[in-house]
C-alpha cells in the first residue's frame, strides 16, 4: 500500500515535469490569440458604418489566418508535449523562443491588415507577416529536433514516423519561404499561401501508432 | 499494487485527453471576457465627468450583456467538456472555431457601444453584434452535435436528454436570429433580446440524471 | 486494488467539481490585474521625461492600490474555493458577477488616475472607484453567504469562525462605503482608505482550526 | 486499500498547497509577457514602410530583452515553486509584490523603446527600465530568502547550494544596479547589460543534486 507521502511525491513529479511549461505556454498562446482582436476597429462617417465594415476585409482575412495559425501551432505544441516526458533547460529556452515569435504575430497581423490594401507598402507588410510565421515555425521545429536529439520524448515514435514528421514540418517551412518571396509579387496571394498552410495543418496527418 | 509508472501513466492519460483543450479554452475565454473592459473609457470636459459617466450607458449595457454571454458560454463549455472523454481532431478544430467567434465579441461589443446611441448606424452595429453572438452559438452547437455523432461523450446522456439539449440550444439560436432582424427596427430592443438570452441560460435548465 | 477506470473516475470527479471554476477565475484575475499596467503611459516634451514621470504619481498610487486589492481578493477567493467541495449553478453565477466587477477595476483605476489631480472631477472619479471596489467586495461576500447557506463548504468551519469571517468581511464593506462618502470631501483620502483596506486584508487574520 | 475520500483528500491537499499560486502566477507572467507586443506599432508615410520598420530597432531590442527577462524569471519561479512544499501568507504577499513588478515591465519597456533613440530623455528612460528590472529581481530574491527562513522548501537544498544560489542571485542584482548607473552614461549600453543578464540566466547554472 503506497503511503500518503509517496502518492503525493509521484503526483508532484508527474505534474511538475512538463505541466507548468504547458500551463505557461497555454497562457501565452491564449493571450496572443485573443489579442488579435485588438487589431479590429472601425471608424466610419455617419451613416457609413455598413460600408466601412465591408471595406475592412484585410482585417478579417488576416484575423482568420492568424487565429487558425496560432490555434494549430497550439494543437501541435499540445500533441508534442503529450509525448515529452522530461523538459530540460534547452527545451525550455527553445520553447521560450517559440513563444516570443508567437507573441509577435498580433503585431505582424495588424501590420499586414493595415497595409494589405495599399499599393505602396503591401510588399513590405506581407513579407514581414510571412517572415513572422516562418520564424515561429522554425522555432517550433527546433523544439522538435532538440526533443528528438536529447531523447525527451516517450518511446512511441519510430524512425519512420520521425521521417514523416520532419517531412510534414519541412513542407510548412517551405511554403512560408515561398510566401515571403510571393509577397513582393502579390501580397494577397502571399496571405492566401499562409492561410492554405493553416488549413493543411488542420487535418490531423497520418496516424502514428 | 500499482507501480509508480502505471499510476503516472493513468494520471497522464486522464489529464491529457481533454485537460489541455479545456485549459487553453479557459485561457481564451478568460482573456476575451476581460478584454471587454478595454472598450470602456470616458473623456469629459472639466467638471463634466459625472454627467459624461451617465451618458455612457451603451458601454455599460453592452459590457454586461457580453460579459454574461461569454460567462455562460464558458459554463456550458465547462459542463460539456466534463462529459467528453475523448477529444478528436475535428472536435478541436470546431472548438478553435468557437474560440475564434468568442474572441470577436470584444470587437462587436465595442462597435455596438460606440454606435448604439446614433440614429444613422445603430442598425448595422446591432446586426453585427447579434450576428457575432449567433456565430458563436452556432459553433458551440456544432461541437455538441459532433461530440454526439462521434460518440465522444461519456455514456450519461440518454436520447430524451439529447432531444432536450438540442431544443434548448436551438431556442438560443432562434432568438439571436430574431435579434439580427430586430436590429433594423430598434437596436436597443435587439440588444435587450441578447441580454434576455443570457439571463435565460443563467438558469441551469432541467437536471439530467 | 482499484482498477484503472475507477482511479480515473475519482480523479476526474475531484478535479471537475471546482477546478475549472478556479482555473477560469484565476485566468480572469490574472488578466484583470495585468491589464492595470495599460493605464500607465507617459508623454513628455523633449528633456522633460524625468519630470513627467514624477508628475504621474496618481497613476502609480492607483496602480498599487488596485494591484493589491485584486491580489488580495484573489487570495481570499483561493482560500474560499479550497474549502468548497461542490460548485452549484448559483455559486457559479455569483462568481461570474464577482469576476464582472473585478474586470471593471482596470477601468475605474484608469478613471481615478486620470482625474485624481484635477480639482473639478476628482470627486466623481474617486466615488466611482470606491463604488467599483464595493461592488466587487459585495459580490465576493455574496458567494460566501451562498456557500454557507447551500452547505457547499467542507465541514471545517464552525459557527464561531463563521461569525468572525462575516465580521471581517463586513469591516471591508463599511470602509468602502466610507471611501465613497469621503470621495466628495477629498479624493486622495478616499483612495488612501481603499489602500488601507488592502493592507489590512494582506494580514492573514485569525487562524481557523 | 485507500478509500475514495482519502485519495481525494490527498490529491486536493497536494494540489492546493501551491498549485493555485503557481496557476495565478503563470497567468500573470503569461499575460505580462504577451502584452509586450502592444508596444510594437509602426506608422509610415506611403512607400516608407520598409524603412520605417528598420528604424524601429529600439522597439525590437527592448522587446527581446524584456521577453527573455520575464521568461527567465518565470523559469526560475517555476524551479523555485517546484521545491516549495507549503505556501504561507507572507510568501503569497511577497509573490504578489513580485508579480506587481513583473506587470510593470511592459510599461517600462515601452518607455525605453520610445525614448532610447532620443538624446534628451534616454537617460531617464533607461534608468527607469533598469530600476523596474531591479525591483522585480529584488522581490524574487525576497521570496527565496523568506522561503529559506520559513523552511518552506523541501529538504533538497544543502547549505552549500544555498550559498551558491544566493551568489547567483546577487550577481544579477549587482548588474541591474550597474545598468541604472550606466543609464546616465549610455542608454544602449545599459539595455545591453540587462540583455546580457538575461542571457547569463538562460544557462541553467550549476546542477544541484
Amino acid at each position: 500500500m503506497p503511503g500518503r507521502a509517496l502518492v503525493s511525491a509521484w503526483m508532484n513529479e508527474a505534474r511538475n515535469e512538463t505541466a507548468r511549461v504547458e500551463a505557461f505556454s497555454d497562457g501565452v498562446f491564449a493571450v496572443a490569440i485573443t489579442l488579435l482582436v485588438l487589431n479590429l476597429h472601425v471608424t466610419a462617417a455617419p451613416g457609413q458604418l455598413a460600408a466601412a465594415l465591408g471595406r475592412e476585409w484585410p482585417y478579417y482575412a488576416t484575423y482568420v489566418v492568424s487565429f487558425l495559425t496560432i490555434g494549430i501551432i497550439w494543437m501541435n505544441h499540445h500533441a508534442q508535449f503529450e509525448r515529452i516526458v522530461r523538459a530540460d533547460r534547452t527545451l525550455m529556452v527553445l520553447n521560450l523562443l517559440l513563444l516570443m515569435f508567437v507573441t509577435l504575430i498580433p503585431f505582424s497581423t495588424g501590420l499586414l491588415a493595415k497595409y494589405l490594401d495599399t499599393a505602396s507598402d503591401q510588399q513590405a507588410a506581407a513579407a514581414t507577416y510571412a517572415a513572422s510565421l516562418l520564424a515561429m515555425a522554425l522555432s517550433f521545429f527546433a523544439t522538435y529536433l532538440w526533443g528528438t536529439r536529447a531523447k525527451l520524448f516517450s518511446e512511441q515514435v519510430l524512425a519512420r514516423h520521425a521521417r514523416y514528421l520532419i517531412a510534414r514540418n519541412s513542407a510548412g517551412l517551405a511554403v512560408y519561404v515561398l510566401a515571403i518571396a510571393m509577397a513582393f509579387v502579390n501580397a494577397t496571394v502571399s496571405l492566401a499561401l499562409c492561410g492554405l498552410t493553416a488549413v493543411f495543418y488542420l487535418s490531423p496527418g497520418r496516424r502514428l501508432d
